[in-house]
């Protein structure tokens, strides 16, 4: 389902990535995506945690009525805490992008990434947007998705289609990835017909169930974004389930690619709990194993320490008995009713993806968390330099 | 403060420490501290993980009337998910120190720590617990602490000495060091004269502001449990809120001799909350940036990236606005109300001890809560071999 053409696979759409220096790399590291219409209907979430920055609160009173003309993103800065100058840095990014385009700066979305606490440089970040305008191009998505990159290695990418209506998508994330939602900037694109109530609606549940269970590192970013844009330019209103369950279907994919790219990690972990009296507790518990660094420090060292599972998710307010709980990894029941099972030497780990499954015997709900193991490169890559 | 007496620093007590067999390295694993009165008054407090080990199962019946004859201790395992024949371990052993003894088993409290979910080697323990009670000594103390000893480097204990009474400690504990409590095991006594319902009270006062505040790796134990001895030897009452101070200056002490030889830790970090609305509130915010993996990758770096704090105080739900905080490092204010102040370059975090002020500006409860850095020699040692 990956595809480069990313937010320039539907039709209505124009995107371009440059280089405006911001990244002392000389990298691209301007992003700007236009939808040409005839809608410009659109959703958006938000991180929920109350540090935002300046491009979040921008972004929100722009999403308010469900119109947005174009989307800007920059890497190389979070404008996060840097007061009412970076405040306004974001609201003159709009305003460039509007001028460039012929749109109102109240239609423009602006998203940032990179350090907290630093001030963009505005003499770089304005030129750049008027060069990002003057390069847009309906196959630009794939310049836009290498241009979001920080910590990524690689770009992430979405092309999907369906009967006579498409959908496209590009992420960035690679470190701070943690619910609510995971840390990441995504721009979601589609030719379908469909009003700014159905696109939130689909938008809010699909990020449910993919990025919300993304916990890769436990820390909840200051700059999360992810943007649903439609053009209409397909003519064809699909059924609201039908787009639904696509959309998720997108993001999802998109998830695990940023989970695979996590910054330093050896492991892809797979927790899958079941037997949950609700959801709720199904994700708590999830995330509470996610979130525990012994036991994702043993995974590193391919050790199927499950004593640390089960100390973890002790620590959950969720209805269950720990000695009621089976625990299985990569097929394996090392634990029955909260007592040793099968000999531990028998699971193998060496595999890049870890299938953690828990049955926790208190009901019929269940849900899937995503995570990374804790490693040397983890601890590397985040000490090394500041992002 | 630190004495090598330890828990036989006061009069009343014996200990011993001797080698079980536990461990394969032959080191001394099995500890037992004996009170001989005149009063066999106690207290305890106990991890509030709902996954809890045997031990922990069985001692909270038994400090359950305030009575306690003595407290064994082993090293090598934590019996801890070993189902109903862990249990009985555990049984067996507070049996064999009470026929050791000539005491009830029913005032023998009985501690384990190791890995999670392998069972104890009873033809190794019982027998050792008769060796260990063979051992008793009046000056037995620091053997009963090098016993209790996991990845510890060095063993943790206190001297205190005030007017014609004395309290003694000694403590274990290096990784799953976080609240609820702190990872590990103490032992405290004191020859004063004091009832159960005084040292329950003086306990639970003296944890809460100690151990309950250092959270080095946000990973709580199944195995925690601190433990106040007092045999009235001294003959001597102290007023109630005397010996509050001094247990909690005890307590405090342990802790902080925990953090010092937190698992691969190359920095202590002393996290100020000052200006809050209330003291939970302080505590709140000071442990979501303990359990902060980049904030705390970032100080192992040394760097000083005061937005990753900023970042990790926004996911709580403290009152505060976080754009009235301000952060100092080392006594550098690097942010005012929530954007840049003195340049980061001012920080100098090569020393050990990290000094992390913040000013919520939202009431005037304040809070310490101590961690540890994210390290390279953390993860090797929690992913090197099973603990």
């Amino acid at each position: 389902m990956s595809g480069s053409a990313a937010t320039t696979h539907p039709a209505g759409f124009e995107a371009a990535g440059v280089a405006c220096g911001l990244k002392s790399s000389g990298a691209p590291d301007l992003a700007l995506v236009v939808n040409r219409g005839p809608l410009q209907n659109a959703a958006a979430v938000f991180t929920s945690n109350r540090a935002q920055a300046n491009p979040v609160i921008w972004s929100k009173q722009v999403i308010a009525d469900g119109t947005v003309a174009a989307i800007v993103l920059n890497s190389g800065g979070a404008n996060c805490f840097t007061g009412a100058e970076g405040f306004q840095t974001t609201h003159l990014t709009a305003e460039a992008v509007a001028e460039s385009l012929g749109v109102s700066a109240g239609d423009v979305l602006v998203c940032s990434t990179g350090l907290i606490g630093d001030q963009l440089d505005r003499e770089k970040l304005l030129p750049g947007v008027a060069a990002a305008a003057a390069a847009l191009d309906a196959d630009g998505g794939a310049d836009a998705a290498r241009a979001i990159m920080t910590t990524d290695t690689v770009p992430k990418t979405v092309a999907l289609d369906r009967d006579g209506w498409r959908i496209g998508a590009m992420a960035k994330g690679a470190g701070m990835l943690a619910p609510g939602l995971a840390t990441m900037l995504v721009v979601i694109t589609t030719d379908a017909v469909l009003d700014a109530a159905q696109l939130d609606a689909a938008l809010r549940a699909a990020t449910r169930v993919s990025f919300d269970r993304l916990d890769s590192d436990g820390c909840m970013s200051t700059n999360d974004q992810v943007t649903l844009l439609a053009s209409g330019a397909s003519g064809i209103a699909p059924d609201a389930e039908v787009f639904a369950a696509a959309l998720a279907e997108v993001c999802v994919d998109l998830a695990g690619q940023l989970q695979r790219d996590a910054e330093g990690a050896s492991h892809d972990i797979v927790i899958e709990v079941a037997g949950a009296a609700t959801e709720d507790d199904a994700v708590e518990v999830g995330r509470a194993i996610a979130r525990n660094n012994l036991f994702k420090a043993a995974v590193f060292g391919n050790d199927p320490n499950w004593g640390r599972v089960l100390a973890a998710i002790g620590t959950t307010r969720a209805a269950f008995d720990p000695y009621d709980v089976d625990v299985s990894m990569n097929g394996v029941r090392v634990c029955a009713k909260g007592a040793p099972d099968r000999p531990r030497e028998e699971v193998d780990l060496t595999p890049r993806t870890l299938l953690l499954q828990l049955e926790l015997h208190a009901g019929n709900a269940s849900a899937t968390v995503w995570t990374n193991d804790l490693t040397h490169d983890y601890v590397h890559e985040n000490s090394a330099y500041s992002s």
